[in-house]
């Protein structure tokens, strides 16, 4: 039996409130004084938790992988990345707050160069043009009605769009368009099935107008579309775990991830503060909360392990709030590892902190990824902390008699 | 490839001999004094071993899940309980001792108040009647007959009793009769596949029978069927490890399951002292060993963690006895957790150790939750402990060339 059906059988109601403090890319790597960067923080309110704790070390998604935003936090909400995947157009859609219906079929759009004589592609980014460029030629676009289809359009950054069609009959499987190397023509969207004939007819009808209207810009006077795909239809966590759940969060990304679960997302500010201050405003209304904060991946990205350190120290300062709000079942980690050393998402596991009344602590002293190696709950996997997690709050029955 | 196949390809035989010790319901939680009941109980023996030993912790079933007693001991005779699944109706019947044949339909039976005029439930246990008027009322359902089929029929405990039918051609996949709330009438059984025709015709003369000779009765006056299923076939011991296997057990429901994987089943009496006894008399005998001690789950279901202690350290007397017929490999274990702080199965993971001559020992010195975690055997899973026992009794040859 699969996990996802397990729980749907297994989950009963319980009172008891479960808070996941997902810090964004956590796990790092050893600076040349020999601290990682939650090691050289200082989280006096994380390692008084820790001795009332189980610790260890997770594994988002396999060993050695390296996952993205969609996979870590798929496997942190209890579904398995490897089974579970969201098209990359579902993914930009989602990273810059559209909303996708059962109806959408969702793309990635790249403005490219294009040879006018021959229409070969000469830029596959267009000289990555800038973000306001980007927006003018959307703007453009947005005049393009197909029939029966309603369409978004938005820029993301640089050369890239977001691409909605929204209608009946819609499916995914569809080939990419652009041919991954220059002196080769756009291609055509191509079904992979039978069911998926209308959406290629309608994306290649939206590519041949847009061509049309971009046809004197300089250089960008083309596009292509790729990661063409359906929001995955995720059974939601009010059927897998019967939680009533929310997110807290302020970058689109994780707000549109969390929506995939069917989790409530809440209007949580841009700052950390905003964000806890939508956790106790909604304390009495749901019973799990998926708290967010961004900005230790974009410290890590940024490759600046003081700012990735400070931003653990600021998240730490805030815990006493959060546990006077007397959360039943804890749960602090990241969906991934950004070490500052490598200014990249990494395969590295998760220092993992399990808080909760009937827990059997082990010896670890304090949160950071060498304590955690010798953690009562080893090495985890992400999929595995959600049933933990329900385990802890009481809200799993017994399996067989 | 399935592991159990693994295990049929690869077992062969060596003269050495395995005892699985099993300790009812053995995890336990910290109590006040921050001691689980394994860690406080005083066992020298068990320490002793545990210095010659690889020790670690083990999960039943899969992280954060609560397994039943069949569940549990299924994994620990490494047979995957998320795909062997053993129906209610069976594991009632085993737990009261009876035995089925490949032939035998087992259902659990519920007596409950029926409302004479409409033949609505009005409670669905009868107001929970006593075991001797639950007895009664089973002797007088013994009059009922059906042609082609052996009926066996005992009373469980209140209101809950077995119903057994023997016969060709019976097959489960049949829906339950109780429609889990008050106000409506029992449902008739249902086949949920073309195969399950005749069980569910023969089950359904049945009811129509008993509530004939009920009709009269207060205030049980009906009866549901629920769980009703068959004996599941697993591949015995024999079969997968190539092992004469014995289980030495005082509860019907621990003999019973270990029939279902065709272990003989000792005559054990009633104490500790008469199970070493069966086991030192037919130690020639066999070559694998189910050693079962029942009142450590008891002790953790009362909530007395005293007398779960007091189990614990009777049973540690026991292994100078037991060590003195020079068992080469033994696993000390439990099926599940019970703390006494739950009084219920729980999640948590079972200490093990494990003892043999070849084994490669770690640095445990005392057998406990907490010191099982820094275990070289790290978190294993229930099943993976028959491969780890038969490989340590060389009885599995190499895989591949």
């Amino acid at each position: 039996m699969k996990q996802i059906d397990l729980m749907k059988e297994l989950h009963v109601p319980s009172d008891k409130k479960i808070l996941m403090l997902v810090l964004d890319g956590l796990g790092g790597l050893p600076d040349e004084k020999g601290l990682t960067e939650l090691e050289a923080a200082r989280t006096p309110n994380m390692d008084k938790l820790c001795k009332e704790s189980i610790c260890g070390l997770s594994i988002p998604v396999a060993v050695g992988v390296t996952p993205g935003s969609g996979p870590g936090h798929l496997g942190l909400f209890g579904y398995d990345p490897l089974e579970y995947q969201i098209g990359r157009g579902v993914l930009e859609a989602l990273g810059i707050g559209l909303v996708l219906t059962p109806d959408s079929l969702a793309a990635r759009g790249n403005f490219c160069t294009l040879d006018p004589a021959t229409g070969v592609i000469t830029d596959r980014r267009a000289g990555r043009i800038p973000t306001e460029k980007c927006t003018e030629l959307v703007n453009k676009l947005r005049a393009i009605t197909l029939k029966g289809v309603k369409i978004t359009l938005e820029p993301v950054k640089d050369y890239r769009f977001a691409l909605i069609l929204e209608g009946e009959g819609l499916d995914e499987g569809l080939s990419e368009t652009d041919p991954q190397k220059t002196g080769l023509k756009p291609l055509k969207v191509e079904p992979l099935h039978s069911g998926a004939k209308k959406s290629a007819e309608l994306l290649n009808a939206w590519i041949e107008k847009a061509f049309a209207v971009l046809k004197d810009e300089k250089p960008a006077n083309g596009c292509t579309l790729r990661g063409i795909a359906k929001d995955p239809g995720l059974p939601s966590y009010k059927q897998v775990y019967g939680l009533k759940s929310c997110a807290i969060a302020t970058y689109p990304m994780y707000k549109g991830l969390a929506r995939l679960v069917g989790m409530d997302v809440l209007d949580a500010g841009e700052t950390l503060a905003s964000e806890v201050k939508t956790l106790k405003d909604s304390w009495a209304k749901y019973d799990f909360f998926f708290f967010h904060v961004k900005k230790t991946d974009s410290a890590g990205e940024d490759g600046n392990f003081e700012a990735k350190v400070k931003v653990i120290e600021e998240t730490d300062a805030l815990i006493p709030e959060i546990m006077a709000l007397r959360p039943d079942v804890v749960l602090i980690t990241g969906d991934h590892s950004t070490p500052s050393a490598l200014k990249s998402h990494s395969w590295h596991e998760l220092p993992v902190l399990l808080y909760a009344n009937n827990i059997r602590k082990d010896a670890v002293q304090e949160f950071g990824e060498r304590a955690c190696m010798a953690g009562g709950l080893g090495h985890i996997r992400h999929v595995d902390l959600m049933p933990l997690v329900m385990a802890h709050a009481d809200k799993l029955t017994k399996y067989g008699a």
